[in-house]
């Protein structure tokens, strides 16, 4: 089966600062038409990353489309040209002021396919070092720990309420309980 | 710490079949002002339905904003009013034929919280009957089967390139692991 929705017509809506919106009417494979909203974004990373201590570091910070605060591992926009791994060194240590010495990869995951094309790289690693923390200066963040069984907790009640940050989580307790 | 982002002047930039597009200028906590891209949706729920063989049920479909096909729990969009456990019990049945006699909840997260209010509810199911499929005039999905082995694979493999998909595999994985 072709599932191709090729592009008729498309429409630029915005071309703002992290992202584009686009529609497009497309050909669908039964031969009708349809409209498809596209939101163009260049793509994210996160880290999981645990200090010698063995606690996971968060960051909360507020989300304006929520219009609230949000516990989530630390992420950030792919600068133009940048690769993913240095993306997420880079964003590590600016929000947590922590370097990696390396990092291994969970996955490359969209959000929300529906709507955008927007991939986040998550990585984990428990080989980090004191670095030097450095903050946007649109940027508020507040460092949070959490121990092994805080993660536990967390997902066992359904507190987290971000998809990468659920999934670094859930990565945790896996390699956790392999190794017991 | 306060780190709320009030408004000062909000545009509408687009409004949409499934996304309204704003743009805020909002006060920073530290007296500046920052430019806040916004895309909201009506929010969305997903099922990971085990059958009586012990089978994940996935459809395959064509992402426009991707321009690819991706593999997927089956997942839909809120309708208005409608609850997220009926919204979930719907999108299973429609787009798999199988009807969900109750449902477990995984979590509910936002898969692009940078720029997006999209909140998707997850749930989890073995007790599931036959039921009437029934798709979108727009929706053409194809489904496939994945056992526990194969779940385990994806994961270890970094084949899953879909948030919700990953977290309800990585569920399945904890769930199996606890229960040996």
């Amino acid at each position: 089966m072709n599932f191709e929705e090729k592009t008729i017509e498309k429409e630029s809506i915005y071309q703002g600062r992290i992202i584009d919106v686009e529609k497009h009417l497309v050909s669908l494979p039964n031969g009708e038409t349809a409209l498809r909203e596209v939101v163009k974004h260049n793509g994210a990373v996160a880290v999981c990353a645990v200090t010698p201590e063995g606690k996971v570091i968060l960051v909360k910070q507020f989300r304006k489309p929520l219009e609230h605060t949000l516990v989530e591992i630390p992420a950030g926009k792919l600068e133009p040209g940048e690769d993913r791994v240095s993306a997420a060194m880079r964003e590590l240590e600016e929000e947590t002021g922590y370097r990696a010495r390396s990092l291994q990869h969970i996955g490359d995951v969209y959000g929300t396919p529906g709507f955008s094309n927007e991939l986040i790289s998550i990585y984990f690693t428990d080989d980090i070092e004191k670095g030097e923390m450095n903050l946007d200066e649109d940027e508020f963040v507040e460092p949070i720990l959490y121990s092994l069984s805080d993660i536990e907790n967390a997902v066992k009640n359904r507190e987290i309420n971000d998809a990468k940050t659920l999934i670094a989580f859930q990565h945790a307790l896996l390699v956790y309980n392999h190794s017991k």
